[in-house]
């Protein structure tokens, strides 16, 4: 049994932050209902990576949408608003990440939806919160992270801003919905209410850099600035980042300079013998390792440093890795087939319970597909 | 009541990520004791950025061990250990992030432990799972960055790997092991049963990365590819990215090419009438909006595009971003006072229940702080 059968979660949420948290509930055992606008369905339908889709639906929907039903309704018919609403009082969660007021003028608010059904867990995701200057801005991955500091960690210190390479704001914000949602299911089963819960890709994407902010707060607001090259991290000192190899690249951890001096035979490494210094002259020290490490292979190092217990890796890329025997072990991906007869090769969820790999049943559905079965199932 | 009051956590786990998890618990309030070595404590105490301590333990553990408690307990004594077994006998959930087989050795490992308290929810972090030719190589953030592919993902074309500028990989799969223990916790009131939950540090960094390795899978395999400036993600077409301007730089959403030369007034943006042409012309377009967008200032182009709808923002660094009234709003900071009379100015959970934001009651505990209390309270 996973651990949340039983438990019927409501999707209003859509593209991204709202819907990743429904995949890791549906995953984990829940019953999640989409309820879609009718032909259209959810706006993420429409929003590819590289332009692909499959049976009418970008493949990012397929990724972030298998393991649910779809329900079509027309909120503003009066008619499909109240078998929602029948649904809503059957339901123990739902989640939507509309702007602030919309929800109110359709009669789906916090307030009047406790009336239908006082255990429910009601839970929502803003952009910027529900108050303050930006509460009507859009709240996109990017700007998020633009906008919360986060762009300028990452990369070298003269390079622009670089914001990473996946949708870390909605991701992140996706995840605390989970766990204001989880923690809430728990206390209504002891104590049979339900509760609001709100988060905004803003404070999540906050709450991510917690450690960075926290040292930016306590080490009298001096900006963080990043390495001058193979930065990976604003506060951590040398030898902390990447390094160019003979045929490749190498990662190094944190770690004693001198041992790692000492292993690599680079007497100009071992002279820094504060280790005060491998943060305040890490630039300097960074370079001689750069100019040391481009001289042999990556193994060459890899071999030397492994079994001296240093902290280091190769770097992968999806071709390295997914060849690789230890990601076989993980039996990481699945396929799932949709009505249309395509295929959808895609990962599975990263949580093991009792010792099983949890992977979906189902394909992410087309708009409505399941209406007709939930009005007679739900009596609606 | 916060949602997770009566629930009692005993934290094994050390460093970030399983310490992460317990944060949350703890924040959004469960009791989560720490059990730690005498006198050392846990090996993150030592852990430092930027050689930042307070009151002998480093500010990032003072961070993300707020609002625990400490028990000091040596588990290679006979008597200590058989005073924690009646804490685990009374406990609802235990973190650890051991090695394989150390658990084993103590004889705390699962098997052991169920048999003690049957309804225990036991969560363990490793790095690469317990199986497979890396099952022993140290899961440490910046590597598993690394193996995963994922610093491949972010950065320009041609720069070298970049990792990102934060714990990304500790705290996704800190999430994922709240995630696991939550619905477990679940589970554990309706059927009265235990549960052990997995999470490693690889699997959580490849689930971050899902629709980018889906798209990967669904694509021939062809490589990601990062656009050649500004680049903001490695599937996504122009303008998605960061410009500099006249003063500063400006981040620039998914949306239409063709409105953006309009609102714009850049003829050579609205030749590519070819949505396609938007991925597989990025450099060239971004080319043409780098070389138009550095001729006048943020203010200007965001006075432009905002009032008319296009997702864009300014780029701020902490020093903008903590001095604005939207940041103001959020009332995101909170201190507390160490026992040394320091004072730790650091951050707050992002989640909101009932529409109270979560402030912690107490600072990280020092070494074994309460374990005579606790011996008192749990009557060990």
């Amino acid at each position: 049994m996973k651990p949340l059968e039983g438990i019927t979660v409501l999707e209003f949420a859509q593209f991204m932050a709202g819907p990743s948290a429904g995949l890791k509930l549906a995953d984990l055992g829940a019953r999640v209902i989409k309820i879609e606008r009718p032909v259209k369905g959810e706006a993420g339908r429409q929003i590819a990576l590289k332009n692909l889709f499959l049976d009418g639906s970008s493949l990012v929907f397929h990724t972030v949408n298998r393991n649910k039903d779809s329900y079509a309704a027309n909120l503003k018919d009066p008619e499909d608003l109240e078998r929602v609403k029948k649904l809503i009082a059957q339901a123990d969660v739902m989640t939507h990440n509309f702007r602030p007021g919309v929800m109110e003028k359709i009669g789906l608010d916090y307030e009047t939806v406790q009336q239908i059904n006082p255990q429910l867990i009601y839970a929502t995701v803003t952009g910027y919160g529900a108050v303050g200057p930006w509460a009507k801005k859009p709240g996109q991955d990017l700007l998020i992270q633009c906008m919360s500091g986060f762009a300028n960690l990452t990369g070298n210190a003269d390079d622009n801003p670089i914001p990473v390479g996946a949708a870390l704001s909605d991701l992140i914000t996706g995840v605390h919905l989970s766990q204001g949602i989880l923690s809430s299911l728990i206390r209504k089963e002891k104590t049979g209410k339900g509760a609001l819960v709100e988060v905004s890709l803003l404070e999540s994407t906050l709450d991510f850099q917690f450690e960075v902010i926290t040292t930016y707060l306590n080490d009298g607001h001096k900006k963080p600035v990043r390495a001058k090259q193979g930065n990976a991290h604003a506060y951590l000192g040398a030898p902390y980042g990447i390094y160019k190899t003979q045929d490749g690249y190498i990662a190094l951890a944190m770690g004693s300079l001198i041992r790692l001096g000492e292993i690599l035979q680079c007497e100009d490494l071992t002279k820094y013998s504060d280790s005060d210094s491998w943060f305040s002259q890490r630039d300097e020290i960074m370079d001689i390792l750069r100019s040391f490490l481009i001289n042999n292979t990556t193994a060459h190092w890899l071999g030397l440093l492994e079994s001296e217990g240093i902290w280091c890796s190769d770097v992968f890329d999806y071709e390295t890795l997914l060849n690789h025997e230890a990601y076989n072990v993980l039996n990481w991906d699945q396929k799932l087939q949709l009505l249309s007869g395509e295929e959808v090769h895609t990962t599975r969820c990263p949580i093991r319970i009792n010792e099983e790999r949890v992977f979906a049943e189902k394909p992410a559905p087309r708009v409505g597909q399941h209406t007709e079965a939930i009005i007679k199932e739900f009596n609606l």
